[in-house]
């Protein structure tokens, strides 16, 4: 069936299109906040309800935590099965927003036209320009092109608890030729890309406790244990001082980068200059004598997401505070083992803990690094079919974010995926005002035609 | 005039001086959050009229910040200043306390009876045991024992901003022959004591900044610079492992204890264990090599009172912040100079910022360490007046806390100072569930009874 005009419809249709995400934009699905369960099933419902109307058998899929959304139709052609995730992350500090998260507008910018709004990139726009790009060839030509799942998680910001006994409960519903996962960028915002690696994740939260309740810091200070003091001086020896990560057997399974693969990524002659600059800085702060995509790319991290203790309101309170917080995640490569990891790091801080003290732990998820093999036809024609439409060779690059989908769908459902997506680096995602380009979201449906017309 | 029918009058009057405590403590005069300012203008309003009734020509006095209260009454014999203060700290965390902070109540404990609430120790239960014993002198005698002003404040608990400026401006109003200060406790919870030397304080607000915003850790983790490392980096480094602070010219003007006053701290025979023990601690984390009374008293310290930056609420957010912040202060013994260590603290923490970082400070209150002269006859009549009613030898102690109004009214006022009070170590000051034990209350009302007898 012919693609032109279906391209053209996209073209035709995109007011529309972008009328259609907004919609779904509204609905705040906060996974990680249960204040917003409620909406997490609504967005589950308009999606179900989107779906059908498209001609896809879609359900809502219960499980303990947020549903998911299942949606077939049969046709010709390989098995695609496309995923993508309808929560988003919480909002906060929202006086940092220039408007409403949850009111998203177009807006004209010196880059061009933006859609703005919490999960208008991350990832509410993403798996939009699937569902456009399926809605336009059905119009076209009565049909979608080939035999098609579409799955939608609800908790892939929250660490997808849900997830692994999903896809083993539902493996062969779920199981097709090759899936597609619409989560990530462009290359430095210009060339179209498919993923070929990604970092895992570990995130812990830790507790420190010492005295059994607050003390006035004259009284008791300079004799009583103070946790905030140690917890700092616990996070900050997670680091030597070449960058390194201390914790015991970290580097245990962390490749070295191959020679083509480097090759390959310095062509890329990534702009990181460019790439720091847009967020107010200027030096590489990782790894020492790591090339800029190597730190983002193949290089593990240890990173401190949040920290809190004491008295943290307006003016000044003299507490020896009983607690201190810190919710820390470790960026994966290579073979690195989680769940050895996360026993390493709690053992590496009871192991620093001076006398009086405890530590707690809380597991907020843990996801392997992914390696995916190319040799697949279906990657080549991606490839391909994403080169024709933004006019600039795709490339096979590596991400520095955590996708652990991909390694669940090989683990569980034997299948190989691939990771194509249209952000760009200035969206903001997780942070104040994200974003998604307009050109973003007008390409990213009209690649998705190409790729579905290249692989039926 | 005779002081046994005032001692009697105090005890029959007792449940009613409850009542007034209460009342009083029943307005949230939070003096550090604006949110409370018409509860310490009430506050205030309300110590006028008691001190009206009472007979003081009492006024309130209004500041750039929160009022002072002064009352005056003629009377025979020495000038006598009596200090207090009326604004209390914030009570967060909230769920820790058992009942309403600011609906005190009166509860029976396997120590006996305790008046519970914001404010019950420090300062209102301690302030009004100095007007009960004028209330009752009064009642007696129809007059009150000599010259006397009461001067109370309303920003204790937030750094004094408007004090020094009222005592400059009013200083020949305010000077008297000698200050009475009702702020301190007794020693080890059953020895009444007058405190002869306190730490001063001083008072730093860190804010680290790097990137421009809020960065996904997995987009940017690896290569852009983490302000929570930062300042974890820089907090862990103020103190070396022996526990001494390394910010460069610290321990100028920090004497060594003189081998009389260590004696007479050694023959208190303090019992660290059961100081700690009452928080559920067992270890001395000080200055190695000091005893308890030296970490507590006579050596400096430095604390982190607060700490923050990034996602602090439920479940995980990969963020790596724009910003992070903590509340850091240092007690301060002999003549170390705030002025001149917030500089050498500042200086330090800048020069430990990688690229790309900032640091910004707030200053939060400096006010040096106090040594009163012992030689002048009121330390020793008030001595000797303690003993009498507690039945057991007044002591000589320092304080770990910094009460720099005694400095301030040796420097402003010209006026010597003598720190006496009826708290105890669990009192629980600035943590939730403080409470003031109606013994201190009853008792210290007696013991401003016998020591006004014993000065006029």
């Amino acid at each position: 069936m012919s693609l032109d005009p279906v391209l053209a419809r996209i073209d035709a249709d995109l007011p529309q299109a972008i009328a259609r995400l907004q919609t779904l934009l509204r609905i705040p699905s906060i996974s990680t906040d249960p204040a917003y369960k409620g909406d997490c099933d609504a967005a589950a419902d308009h999606l179900v309800a989107d779906l059908s109307e498209l001609g896809f058998t879609a359900s809502k899929r219960p499980t303990p935590g947020h549903p998911m959304v299942v949606a077939h139709t049969d046709g010709a052609g390989p098995h695609i099965l496309f995923y993508g995730h309808y929560d988003v992350q919480p909002v906060d500090p929202l006086d940092l927003w220039d408007n409403d998260p949850f009111d998203p507008q177009v807006e004209d910018t010196p880059k061009g036209q933006v859609i703005r709004g919490r999960g208008s990139s991350d990832d509410k726009g993403q798996l939009m320009t699937f569902i456009e790009a399926c809605r336009a060839w059905k119009a076209e030509h009565g049909t979608l092109p080939g035999k098609i799942t579409i799955f939608l998680e609800g908790e892939e910001e929250s660490g997808s608890p849900s997830l692994i006994p999903f896809l083993k409960e539902n493996a062969e519903e779920l199981k097709a030729d090759i899936a597609l996962i619409c989560d990530t960028g462009l290359f430095a915002d210009k060339v179209p890309a498919i993923v070929t690696q990604l970092r895992g994740l570990l995130g812990e939260e830790i507790t420190i406790k010492g005295p059994s309740k607050d003390l006035h810091s004259g009284m008791f200070g300079g004799a009583a244990i103070n946790p905030v003091r140690v917890l700092t001086r616990i996070l900050a020896s997670l680091h030597d001082d070449e960058g390194r990560i201390t914790v015991p057997g970290f580097y245990d399974g962390v490749p070295e980068l191959s020679n083509s693969l480097r090759a390959s990524w310095e062509n890329l002659r990534f702009d990181h200059e460019g790439f720091l600059g847009d967020v107010g800085l200027t030096t590489l702060a990782g790894e020492k004598g790591r090339m800029a995509l190597e730190q983002l790319w193949s290089r593990p991290t240890c990173e401190i997401n949040g920290i809190w203790g004491g008295y943290t309101g307006e003016g000044f309170k003299t507490v020896l505070p009983a607690e201190a917080h810190a919710k820390v995640s470790f960026r994966l490569v290579g073979s690195q083992d989680p769940h050895k990891l996360r026993e390493s790091f709690r053992k590496m801080v009871s192991d620093m803990l001076p006398p009086d003290c405890t530590a707690e732990f809380k597991a907020h998820g843990a996801g392997p690094a992914g390696h995916m093999d190319t040799s697949s036809p279906a990657f080549e024609q991606a490839r391909s079919a994403l080169s024709d439409e933004w006019g600039v060779e795709a490339a096979y690059v590596g991400c520095g974010g955590s996708i652990p989908i991909a390694g669940y769908f090989k683990t569980y459902l034997d299948m190989d995926a691939m990771l194509i997506g249209f952000g760009r680096d200035d969206d903001q995602i997780h942070s104040p005002n994200e974003k998604y380009d307009v050109e973003s979201f007008h390409k990213g449906i009209r690649s998705w035609a190409r790729i579905l017309a290249a692989m039926s």
